[in-house]
């Protein structure tokens, strides 16, 4: 018997807990329905984040915030920990690792996962950083490495592969990657380790085509250029990543091929949908998304919704830029229609409203972009801390978090350089 | 070839970096010797604070410190991420995990373990809480449990097994524990599992001898059990645990054999050595902990120390108590003693000042005692938070443990309430 909800309310099941679903669920809460989240975490991640967790900035509890935490005054709304393993629309019924739950409406908001484009080497051996797991990890393995180059007594070659650090991927993800390795290593690390050279440390960010941010104008992506390069950062564009064994990653710059030793790969070159969306049946484009209709409704299913980085939406020839307001706006117009199809209304029509974008490129340094309006520099990155903290779930948490990001600021103090097992 | 330090100057290494090695180090840090601490952690772990972390009240990062980041400024302290696994007294080596390191002095201060007293079914079953990593599993562990309780829905008796929490040892640890564990789930999962009864609940602190925390005075040790009862923990002395096969616990009190269904047994009952220390072939105690002379030096071995939970001290006919102020204290005449060595000088005898004890029973209560003065309540846990955070390292996560404390003790707030993968 696949699980029900108590009462006799329209039951709206919600698939996964990231920005598109907890905003939808918030505005659920308050109508005449049932809601039943269902996410494998018990806790939402704010996932511009984590290139903080990965460098030592915050903890892991900063950005990741318990689900029933946003709802526990809102008895309508249920938390199922649960990963969505498949569909049965016929039968309005969603399967997941702990049994069916059955739904009138549907929305998948199950967000996106690493995109290798096939290269399985890359995949095995690469850093990706795309959850709260893999950040601990991509920490651990950074701070293992160096630990690794101190007790390295007489090899040098293999003690250059330890402090030889590749980023892959030149949108925000890697920009703020890079920045904060550099100052991780430079600022910090450089205290730590009295017997090792810095000068061996060799950071490099690669992007396959010739732009850095490439949704920021031409001025803002040379500075962020040279910004990285006045943080060591050694950056090569139009330069693929063919190859990684663990060992020796293999780039091509032209005709050019080069072999470089490494024992770190971090992988930011792309995302494609959670693969239990294309177990639907409803068409999906190349990145796994399911494609919707100006309503986000999927296309042939019109009880199933998806948003956010589950769903093709065109607007303007274009799909949405995966971030996170992209889902907010398609949760608040979802929740919307639902209620509409429950009172049996017209749906609405999604548009989308560009909010602009922004990427830190260190402590004290950013460059933002909304239509004509650009900005860099440290007026830059106090408006993206304050468009963050204001994002980031709970106001305790916030004090902690600008706390710690005006310590590094000052100090370049990383609390948390912790290998944990 | 065994790993040396670089100079002419003695060796000293230690082995271990919690209050004792880290103690001693930086006593050694202005001495004319070169230091290499050994631990396979990267941090220094706050153990008193451990059952916080459990128990969602703290992150992880706030109670661990980089062993790197306290010895930034002295050039003669290194440090060699590995396990100690063995010794060779003989050629004054110590194995590592790592390779050998020679030394000319040696400090054995790698601390306490987990004692299950040999009970195997126990061991495998139960939540112990003497490592970071084992206070998270256990934090994981009591979310998981209230999640599939929530999950459950016909089966009574299994919901109750999932909501029975037992802690077993009344010392400091299980007092501690139980209180935070009573508060976690009346204060803050009440308000988060809609659909939960917390009148299933049963959280038992088991203690096989008659007194919760010995080491207090009698009326201390009353108010501690009336206050756990008032936060509904059944304490139950003169028990004892006969078996755990991780669905039944089977407790014996007097003749009474006892079986409660319960998916969950924390284990605060006993410590003993880590087992490296036996490898040394020294003379060591029951709990596997090397007898020391009364110059901390090890009986047979004049140029190895043992100190804190590694060393059986004994003064006034016992050995002496297993908390941090007695590590501290032995680091600083093990340290005087090293110099003396070093200078030809008479080795000093070590006596342990009594600094009393304290444990906090929730937020906002505590008992403390030291010679005939004694208190308990708000005033005793105020203290118990200054001692407590002026022992933590780093200034900066001072405040924000403060921040968390307040914050807990007025709103109930439990922040790290994630389930980490």
């Amino acid at each position: 018997m696949p699980r029900k909800n108590q009462g006799t309310r329209p039951h709206v099941v919600i698939l996964g807990a990231g920005f598109g679903g907890i905003k939808a669920a918030k505005l659920l809460a308050d109508k005449d329905v049932d809601v039943t989240i269902v996410d494998k975490h018990n806790y939402h991640l704010f996932q511009p984040l984590l290139y903080q967790v990965s460098t030592s900035i915050l903890s892991e509890d900063e950005i990741s915030y318990p689900i029933r935490a946003f709802f526990q005054k809102n008895e309508n709304i249920d938390f199922f920990m649960a990963e969505a393993t498949g569909f049965d629309p016929a039968n309005k019924i969603v399967k997941t690792s702990h049994g069916d739950i059955s739904y009138d409406y549907l929305i998948i908001a199950t967000g996106a996962t690493t995109n290798y484009f096939g290269m399985k080497s890359v995949e095995e051996h690469s850093y990706p950083m795309k959850t709260l797991r893999e950040s601990t990890l991509l920490r651990n393995h950074l701070i293992r490495t160096f630990e690794r180059a101190s007790r390295v007594e007489n090899d040098k070659d293999l003690k250059k592969a330890l402090m030889t650090i590749m980023i892959v991927g030149g949108g925000p993800t890697g920009v703020e990657e890079a920045g904060a390795i550099s100052e991780l290593v430079y600022k910090c690390m450089k205290k730590d380790y009295h017997n090792l050279n810095m000068n061996d440390v060799d950071i490099k960010l690669i992007e396959a085509t010739d732009k850095l941010l490439p949704m920021m104008p031409e001025a803002l992506r040379n500075n962020t250029v040279d910004v990285l390069r006045g943080k060591k950062v050694d950056v090569r564009l139009n330069t693929q990543v063919r190859d990684y064994d663990g060992e020796y990653i293999t780039l091509k710059c032209g005709e050019k091929e080069e072999k470089i030793r490494t024992r770190t790969v971090i992988w930011a070159a792309g995302v494609k949908a959670q693969p239990v969306v294309a177990t639907l049946g409803a068409e999906v484009d190349r990145a796994g998304r399911v494609i919707v209709e100006k309503t986000t409704q999927v296309k042939g299913f019109p009880d199933i919704y998806a948003i956010g980085d589950s769903a093709h939406f065109e607007q303007d020839g274009r799909p949405l830029p995966t971030i996170a307001p992209a889902a907010y706006e398609a949760a608040e117009t979802t929740v919307k229609n639902i209620m509409h199809a429950i009172k049996g209304e017209e749906q609405e029509t999604f548009v989308y409203k560009d909010l602009g974008s922004m990427a830190t490129i260190g402590a004290g340094d950013a460059v933002m972009f909304k239509g004509v309006m650009k900005s860099k520099g440290l007026f830059a990155w106090i408006a993206w801390m304050a468009v963050h903290v204001l994002r980031l779930a709970g106001p305790l948490t916030n004090c902690t978090v600008i706390f710690k990001w005006v310590m590094n600021y000052f100090f370049g103090v990383r609390m948390a350089r912790i290998v944990r097992d």
